[in-house]
Order: C-alpha cells, then sequence, then structure tokens
C-alpha cells in the first residue's frame, strides 16, 4: 500500500467490454482498439481471457492480440493481463507467453456454479495449482478477481466472511497477489463498499505482497460513487471499461462496467492523479461505440468536450 | 438542523421536470402525476412556477393544479411549494393562496443575468421586497435556490465568497428560510460539494430558523455521489425528480435532475430512511416516461423490480 493519492487504473474494455459482444470483432479492431488505449497512457490492460472458445468465441484470438501489442507494451511498460477462469487456462496463457493472469471466482457460492461450474473450493483448490506452476514463472503476476463480493444476484448481500475465507486461503499459497474486489452486479451500496475495502485494506497492511483493486459496474448508477467510497476506504486500482462496455453475462440484470472516462473525469476534478490522456480516452471510448453489437453506458462521453476537459 | 439520519426528499418533477417539457401537459395529466407522487408518500412537491407563461407555457396552469390539489395536500400534510423568479411572480402566487415559495437566484452573475435578466443585486434587492411581503403573511414558508453554487456553465467553478455573499444577505432580510444548494450543470465534484455543504451547515448552525438542501443533477453521473457527499456534509432535505426529468433550459449541455427513484434506492439501502413508498414511486415515475416530449434519465427505473424493491 502506498500512502500516494494517485491512482492506476486498470482499462478492461478489451476483455470484460468485448465478452459481453455477440458479433465478432475483428482481431485487427481489438488491436487498434488496444493500441489506442495505450495512447490515452494505460500502463494496464486486460485483454482478452483463456476460457473455451466455445463459451465465449468473441475472445478465441486472445493470444494473436496479445503478440500483436507485445513489442510495444515492453516499449512502454505497459503491462498486460488476461483472464483465466481454471489452472487449465492459466497454463494456456503461460505457455502464448503471458505471464501476468487474472484468476476469477466468486465469494458467493450460487455465482461461482454459475460462472465458472464448480464450488468455491475448487476454485481455490484449481488456484493453488495455478499458484504452484506460477511460482516458478519468470514474471509471473497474479491477481485475483473476486465476484459478488458486495452483493450477488442469486444470495443477496454477501457475508464478509466469505470474502476474508478466499482472502486468508489465497494467502496461505505464499505468492504475491493483487485482489480485485469485483462489484459484479453494480448493486453495491458505497457505505457497504467504503467501510469492507477500508477493513480489508487495513487489516492486510503489513503484508508484504498483497495489492487492492475495486471493479465497479455503473448499472445502479452507483458506479462513480462506490468507487470514490473504495478511493476513501484505500483502494489506489480501479478497473474500468472505456465506453462504460462491458458486464457480466452470468450475473442477470448486471449491466455495464464503470465508463473510464467518467472515472478519469471524476478523479481529475478531485485532484487525484491518473496520468492519463482524457482527450485521447474519449477518442479510444468514442471508437468503441461504432463496434457492432455494443452496448455502451457512461456519461460524459456525450457532452461538449470543452466541458470535460477543460 | 436535525442529528437524525432520516432525510426529506421533495419531488420537483412537477416544477423543474414539467418545464423541460415542450409539449404542453394537460392539466388533468399534471394533477393525475402529482396525486400518484402523494400516494407515494411525499411530504413536499414542487408543483409548477409562477413566471411569465411566455418564457415557460408549460407552467401556465400552476394556479389549477395547485387548487385541484389542494385538499388532498391538507389531509395528508403535504407541503406544495411553486416557482417564482422574482416578487412579481412571488405576490401572484400568494394571490392564489400559495403560500409555500421557492425564489430562485444564481450565485454567478453570468447564469443570474441569463436565468431571470437582472444582476444578484437586483435579485437581492428584490427578494427583500419579498420576504417584507411575506412576513405579514399566514403560514408563509420561503425556500432560496441559489443555482451555480458550485459550477457555473460560463464562469466554471463558483467561488465559496459568491455563495457566501447570498446567504448572508438573505438571513439579514430577519425571516426563517431553507436554502436550495443547486448544482445546476451537474458538474459540481463530490469533493467540492462535500466541504462547502458541510462549511455551510456547520457555519450556520446556531442559526435559529435556516434550513439546507441539496438539488442536484445527473448529467455527468455524479448525482448520486454528489447527493451522498451532501448528505456526509450534514444535509437532510434532497431535490429529486422522477424518471429523472427535467434540466436547465438556460444551462447549455444541463440535463435531467437525479432521479428520485436512484436516489431513494440508494438512501434506502444505506439505511437511511426517507418514509417513501418505492414501489409506488417507481410506478409514478414510470408514467412520466410516457409523456410526449419527456427526456428521462436514471438508472434503476428499468431493472427488474425484484431487484429493486427488495
Amino acid at each position: 500500500m502506498t500512502n500516494s493519492s494517485a491512482v492506476e487504473i486498470v482499462e478492461v474494455a478489451p476483455r470484460d467490454g468485448f465478452q459481453a459482444i455477440k458479433p465478432f470483432i475483428p482481431t485487427e479492431t481489438k488491436i487498434s482498439a488496444c493500441k489506442a488505449l495505450i495512447e490515452a497512457g494505460f500502463k494496464r490492460l486486460e485483454v482478452g481471457a483463456f476460457v473455451s472458445p466455445k463459451a465465449i468465441p468473441q475472445l478465441a484470438d486472445t493470444a494473436e492480440v496479445h503478440a500483436a501489442l507485445a513489442e510495444q507494451a515492453v516499449a512502454r511498460s505497459v503491462r498486460l493481463s488476461t483472464l483465466v477462469p481454471n489452472t487449465t487456462g492459466g497454463r494456456r496463457a503461460l505457455d502464448a507467453g503471458i505471464s501476468d493472469l487474472v484468476f476469477v471466482l466468486s465469494a458467493s457460492e450460487a455465482h461461482n456454479q454459475s460462472n465458472v461450474r464448480r464450488s468455491v473450493a475448487a476454485s481455490l483448490e484449481d488456484l493453488r495449482e495455478l499458484a504452484d506452476v506460477g511460482r516458478d514463472v519468470q514474471g509471473f503476476r497474479l491477481r485475483v478477481n473476486i465476484a459478488t463480493v458486495f452483493d450477488c444476484p442469486f444470495e443477496g448481500r454477501t457475508p464478509e466472511a466469505a470474502v476474508r475465507h478466499i482472502v486468508e486461503r489465497v494467502l496461505e499459497m505464499g505468492i504475491p497477489v493483487e485482489f480485485g474486489l469485483c462489484d459484479t452486479t453494480g448493486r453495491a451500496f458505497p457505505d457497504h463498499v467504503g467501510s469492507l475495502c477500508g477493513e480489508l485494506v487495513q487489516h492486510y497492511a503489513s503484508e508484504r505482497s498483497v495489492g487492492w483493486a475495486f471493479h465497479g459496474h455503473d448499472t445502479f448508477g452507483l458506479g462513480l460513487a462506490n468507487a470514490l467510497s473504495a478511493y476513501a476506504g484505500g483502494i489506489r486500482i480501479f478497473d474500468a471499461a472505456a465506453a462504460g462496455l462491458g458486464g457480466c453475462p452470468f450475473a442477470p440484470g448486471a449491466s455495464g462496467n464503470t465508463a473510464t472516462e467518467d472515472l478519469v473525469f471524476t478523479f481529475g476534478n478531485m485532484n487525484i492523479p491518473t496520468d492519463l490522456d482524457l482527450d485521447k480516452l474519449l477518442d479510444a471510448a468514442t471508437a468503441m461505440e461504432t463496434l457492432p453489437g455494443a452496448q455502451t453506458g457512461g456519461h460524459v462521453r456525450g457532452l461538449p468536450r470543452a466541458r470535460i476537459c477543460a
């Protein structure tokens, strides 16, 4: 944990956003979109996933997209991560030379069953295997995204004990880890977000190698309020998707991620540095609107540019 | 100032919302809409305005709407207020038997000129005259809405001194008053809202007869975040418009008010009592969507009712 006021924003549209779009986005278009985001200054992008191409055909070209971006990423010190729902996916990613992995499991049993078709315990056992594999891999970095940290579409409010259980089991694996606290449904409330984030960040403040990120959705209009509560709780890493793309196909009623441009606009005007070029980000986000099948969200993108980038 | 956690929400769609709709809404429809809102439990409605019918023909039937609601309002202890941009309008309202008035002026000179076509000093002089008239009127109640408290579409960030100047001049008039701190453009930021509201509420805490309300817009996606910051600053009265109707016709780029249903949903889930029936409010808001020419906003209205009213 740093005491700095600055935030790091992880642009997740090339994974969480694209996976929600049905018509296949040509690989070249995906690459161009990522390059536009890198132009806007992002130092971290979540690009694609190593999941079953039958389940999510949209992301079947993840290895190609990563390969096309690799040189630019190294030159600009940009981290390109990829999502894996299990160790099989993790091994495939590592085989493709991608060592920055986002493993996903849910705090609620019902959502984990729905999302990755097994129990939380089975996901944790699988993650332990991935951690063992990763330990020997040069440059291995692990984000553990905990879905439904605050609210589950099937079970309602998530007990804090379920979240702490996962955190404890992961820390026992003894490798550096960043946790993504995911408001999968967008139905978290700012008081809950602030208190849970604050407790976790404080409780594990002495842990050598643990980081915290907040991943929010704007479904209920609380995307920005929740992000600011997470910030107040000590979180400094935020996932967001340009143009508010995305959602969770397995969480009924969940719509897009908090729009990156809304978050950058807000942080910037609260004197919280993001080190991003909002003007270029708006260009990149506006281009995403034109993707066939894209369901966009967010607020500031359509407003007069002079009032946004002032 | 009360120390209670509960909030009072003033439903302003029948003024701020309807005035933004071009096609004339039949008087009977306006009355039905207000009755549906009263059914949902509102104890305060801002209904229409005594403005030039040439400037805003939509609100030309304000006296009729008030008259039709008067009996029900008395029976249910509902306050029906009306907006007046000057003492001429105030006298007309009083002549119509309406003694619960909302006087509007802006903290920024440029916006006051644009909105009511005179200087801030002239508005204050006019308000002093209205206060003198009202002093002798049975049941006279005065809300002073200060527009562009945080941000002006013409002048940018509003200096706090401009707001304090108006507050001081009004308090010198020596009558009980409630100030409406209006984020006219929706471009206020939560840190600014929290600090200014907190400072004003605290600074005047010993004043016998002064109240504070926050009036926000969701144009930049910050409607809920700003309302929660105002709450944290001690504000307990909030304006909002069902279905996110409204805006300011004289503030370029400003769109709808924060949707009442979003605010009620959020407060309710943060254990902040509103004493409103969200289910009935959603019915009333959904009905407003069907008004020809209505531009709606907000987030929760279109989501599964079971996830909203749980």
